[in-house]
């Protein structure tokens, strides 16, 4: 901050009577900034000047939302590298730490202490170590060699942004990390690990490999990566909301008594939240740290009496919200979280954690405070999963909205398309456009898949301004995207024709299709999983020797992450029961490599099986069915009806019934007509 | 033996100059009658005669099967009880034993040393102790105290054949064995077992309970029962025979050579074999000690070096049937197995076992002998159920004549069922007789559940003279049989109507058929279980909210058991991967209590999707299929074509087609004829 805005900053704190520091002012904005970027923002994007006050100026506002843009301007070195040699700078300044640190290597997980699917700028160490901005990798740095470990999806992406002189590319499945050490480094020698960025699981099975190769495993007590990033931005501060009970259905007391109820039937007295969607849950509240998804990063502990502390930057919470909160919710700062595990140990009670999804350094505090430590699921988990009434009623409402912008996208494309000037990006902008005209839109619940012909084929394919190519014409363009409601989250996928379409393509697209509906329209009994249900999307494409190599479906929060445990649909034996109230995905596709890719996707709300779901004459008790939530015409002219049966057609025809009678009367005449002629019978 | 006969047996073996005593011959003609009752028998009834001597006269043949008749008629207390209190009298038996020997209680499984589905006479401590016959169940029997355990399917049967003054009968599901004992039995109380009957498994189950009960959970060196049960009869002989490579398609070696390579990447270096199936299967032998399957009652140690030890009675063994299983096949009586395992512990080296088949006493044996022991799955298993293309080619032969039997039997019924004067016992017989009269047939492969209304809606209905109604008009008749022929084993089950059938009958017969299409045309990938493919059984059955409540699929033997793993289809999540060559049975149904039951089983093998098979333009890389096995006409009359789909239609019409063009030429006129119509598309 200059002196000048540095003056007008402190002008402004008096003149509004504002009880705030201008350095608690500028570290906030800094703090702000340091939040995801606009387009993957959630929320309110002016709400962050709550959190300086409720009442002030527009001046003021005006002044603060420019140094937040000034603020915004910092890259971190995160992106558009002018200097092209600086991730071999990086990795020296690195390896000549871990030599004067005394390690011989250090594990570099994508992960952040939260083990989110996105995480924030402050934790990209992999991306600004190595250039890699995949969604799954893992370095592996020793003093005179390095590698990255990614998956199938992304081997290419890997080669096209690392410098392959510096970082060894490795298919995961291949050679795995653990044969990657055991290989590559020798006795004695220690290799370094933040005891943060690891799930007790992960460093238990790791630390099995360094035990039998007798390589010292060590925790740092720093990440070495951030001693080295200079310009580290901090873990970013964005505003807390509440969500009142006609948002979720249940208060946050009810459901901690649910939880409370679960622990003590495990005899468990504390359980220790390390996940952010759980804490997100049972506080009935959100935040915008990471990308697309509402958490606020922090962590809680939950004890059976009901009561819940949580750890998280006061900063984050305004009074109004604390107030909406209830007195039995009590927040903490961060830096109280291991001494306060540390003083739980002295109490001799029995503590849960989740395994799975909680970071080595609590297990290890609480284990040295000689906690009676055992491990449960996250109770939260399915009770999140099993949405409530009002929830689902709001899924509902959240797929109206989503069902009108893509009825106007879908509209526009069929309009244009035909140009050949569109482009994936600008289609892509396009749709969060008509997105962002309706109501109670948050931001988009994940960066938009908006694949043309070949980049369809790419199953995790994301456009950017470098891959973004024209909708090639005379063939197929899939775009799969969602946005998030403040009522609901949505995810859905669409192909279509971009001009003349071949006969395979129509095969394919119908036996897709074919696969959606047998998912769709399944009855089954409770006590069914989602694994024993995989087989209904995938056997119409089995039957030509086709598949597709990805899950089914996943499951969906409500205003939570787009994709959510513990049920989903996969090839995978999986126990979890398919729950009413739960929401997934049905999303089978198929995808021919450099050719085109299809898939079809609609959130489906899993339900007993009441004749009206049904169309039965009866309810069928003890039955469930799913209710298909997602409102958006499916390319008739990519269908052969020739390969449907008749209860497919009748499926279809239900379907598109639905969306026109649920779309039209809430849009445009012009594209009444269009949804008339999109969803007619076929 | 009266002196009189055993004279005249004296002057056979002088004039016959047979090396045998009077003695061994005595002994043998006893243990040949513990083998199984005739109806459960297998194999050729006068080969036993080989095991005195290959070249006897026909009258010492004629004196030794009168003599073996005489045996025969011994019941060994197993059956028409003359004392109604006999049981009563045993129970006091045992537990005055019980006193004896200072235990408290005992528990009496139904299984025997081979944890085998059925049982020799010799191991049948349960039945003859409580009365009870079912499969499935097991006695707890304390000082003053005594329950029976049984799962749903055999509350009534125990209820009808157990005294209820003496064992309570509980429901499995309701209370546990486990929770029984720590309710009934006090601390330091002392439970006994016979280590022979328990499972390593089952037994670490049991000691888990006992220790956390403070209970005495101790292995009795004799079996309790054993002492007090005066007449048990023997440990069955019967005759070994020798499978040549036309019939197995490898030569005992050449499997030998597989399980070798398959141990030696496990660094294991012996496995102690203890299912009668694997030792049969590896050696390729067969006999006919326990009913409905060709097992030969021992155990074998294999080693890495593919010599093979079995451990079993001498006497089984002809020297005829000893040149045809080589050299390397080492065969040492019964007494030797436990020394031998006591030696291999001084050797240091691994040995494998598999916990879930063995014996506590063998594990322990071992364990005591200071073996390296390590769990390894039974490697025969998976290569058992892969079954060679010779082996394929036995059981399509064996099916054409099953289907020959099958034809005759549905075109008898299909005359004679309206007089109303046919039982299912008489029905039964009838099909037995058909099947009978072909080649090669061993005898029956299981007990034929012929059940008409109601009973034909108990899954596990054992039809008897006691139980045998008369088939019921206007109802549904259920027939579930098969048959061991020396070249492959059969499992068929159909459904028909008798007299006329109700709409709602005839729709839940085409809901099961329909799920029987769906799996028997599906095409799938390499890779896939069973658990993946069972909801195509039942989908159309859910969608009306009905079900039923067994798996759909079970493994079978190649002239082995009827039942066999691993592979299987369920519910129940299950990895085992669908492999060429395996055969399996495709069995959904629906079940009304009280009114009727349905099923329509076939048998099906794994196959490459070839064109020929799939009817597709050219063959299916990396994906399997399902060629059906079985040949019998469906019933027609019962098929509401207007619930098929096309696709349905097509499978059951050349379903029927391959049926017809397959049995036709190998009839008579009158069944050709009647075949035709049967077979009609519809």
């Amino acid at each position: 901050m200059t002196s000048q805005i540095n003056y007008e900053l402190k002008k402004f704190l008096q003149k509004e009577e504002v009880n705030r520091s201008e350095v608690y002012v500028e570290e906030l904005i800094n703090a702000v900034a340091a939040g995801p970027d606009r387009e993957a923002a959630l929320g309110n994007p002016d709400l962050w000047l709550t959190l300086i006050g409720e009442r002030i100026s527009p001046e003021f506002k005006r002044f603060l939302s420019n140094a937040l843009v000034t603020a915004q301007n910092n890259n971190y070195g995160l992106k558009e590298i002018k200097d092209p040699d600086c991730h071999n700078k990086r990795l020296i300044d690195l390896q000549n730490y871990l030599k004067k640190v005394q390690l011989t290597g250090f594990i570099i997980p994508l992960s952040d202490e939260y083990q989110s699917e996105y995480v924030a700028k402050h934790s990209q160490r992999l991306a600004w170590l190595t250039g890699f901005t995949g969604s799954a990798g893992t370095a592996l740095v020793l003093r005179n060699k390095a590698a990255i470990f990614v998956d199938g999806r992304y081997t290419i992406q890997a080669r096209n942004e690392v410098n392959t002189n510096l970082y060894e590319i490795i298919h995961l499945s291949e050679i795995s990390p653990s044969s990657w050490i055991k290989k590559m480094m020798k006795e004695k020698e220690v290799l370094g690990y933040d005891p943060w960025l690891h799930t007790v699981q992960n460093i238990a099975r790791l630390k099995k490999v360094c035990d039998t190769a007798n390589i010292k495993f060590r925790a740092t007590k720093f990440n070495p990566v951030d001693k080295i990033w200079k310009d580290q931005p901090q873990q970013p501060i964005t505003p807390i909301i509440h969500l009142a009970k006609n948002l979720t259905g249940l208060t946050s007391q009810e459901k901690r008594k649910k939880i409370s109820e679960i622990l003590k039937r495990k005899k468990i007295e504390v359980f220790v939240m390390t996940s952010p969607d759980s804490i997100a849950w049972l506080a009935n509240i959100r935040g915008a740290d990471v990308p697309y998804t509402p958490f606020s990063l922090g962590y809680a502990i939950f004890y059976n009496d009901c009561s819940l502390d949580i750890f998280n930057d006061p900063r984050k919470f305004t009074d109004k919200v604390l107030s909406k909160m209830g007195s039995d919710l009590n927040i903490f700062p961060h830096q109280n979280f291991l001494p306060t595990l540390s003083k739980l140990g002295d109490k001799k009670i029995n503590i849960g954690i989740d395994y799975n999804s909680t970071s080595q350094i609590i297990y290890e505090t609480l284990r040295r405070a000689g906690s009676k430590l055992s491990h449960i699921d996250d109770p939260c988990q399915l009770e999140k999963a099993t949405k409530t009434k009002v929830e689902l009623e709001g899924m509902r409402k959240a797929h109206i909205r989503d069902g009108i912008a893509l009825a106007k996208f879908l509209f526009w494309i069929d309009k244009y398309s035909k140009s050949g000037n569109l482009t994936e990006l600008n289609v892509a902008d396009k749709l969060e456009g008509f997105r962002r005209e309706g109501d109670k839109i948050q931001g988009l619940s994940f960066p938009t898949i908006s694949g043309s012909g070949s980049n369809g084929a790419i199953v995790h394919y994301r456009v950017s301004e470098k891959s973004s190519k024209k909708l090639q014409q005379n063939s197929l363009y899939l775009v799969d995207s969602g946005a998030q409601y403040i009522d609901g989250t949505t995810d859905v996928t669409r192909t279509l024709a971009i001009g003349t379409t071949s006969l395979e393509m129509k095969k394919n697209f119908t036996r897709v299709l074919k696969g959606h509906i047998a998912l769709a329209k399944v009855i089954f009994p409770e006590g069914t999983s989602g694994s024993q249900l995989d087989v209904l999307a995938r056997s119409s494409l089995w039957e030509r020797g086709l598949d597709y190599d990805h899950g089914t479906g996943h499951g969906v929060g409500s205003y939570l992450s787009v994709h959510e445990g513990p049920q989903r649909i996969s090839k995978a034996p999986n126990n979890v029961e398919l729950k009413p109230g739960m929401v997934i995905s049905n999303e089978p596709g198929y995808y021919k490599a450099g050719k085109y890719g299809i898939r079809i996707e609609n959130l489906v709300a899993v339900r007993k099986a009441t004749s009206s779901l049904t169309g039965l004459k009866s309810d069928l008790n003890n039955f469930l069915c799913f209710e298909t939530l997602t409102l958006a015409p499916i390319d008739r002219s990519l269908i052969l009806k020739s390969l449907l049966n008749r209860e497919d057609i009748q499926w279809l025809n239900n379907y598109h019934k639905t969306v026109r009678h649920t779309l039209q009367p809430l849009v445009g005449k012009e594209l009444k007509e269009w949804l008339q002629k999109a969803t007619e019978n076929i």
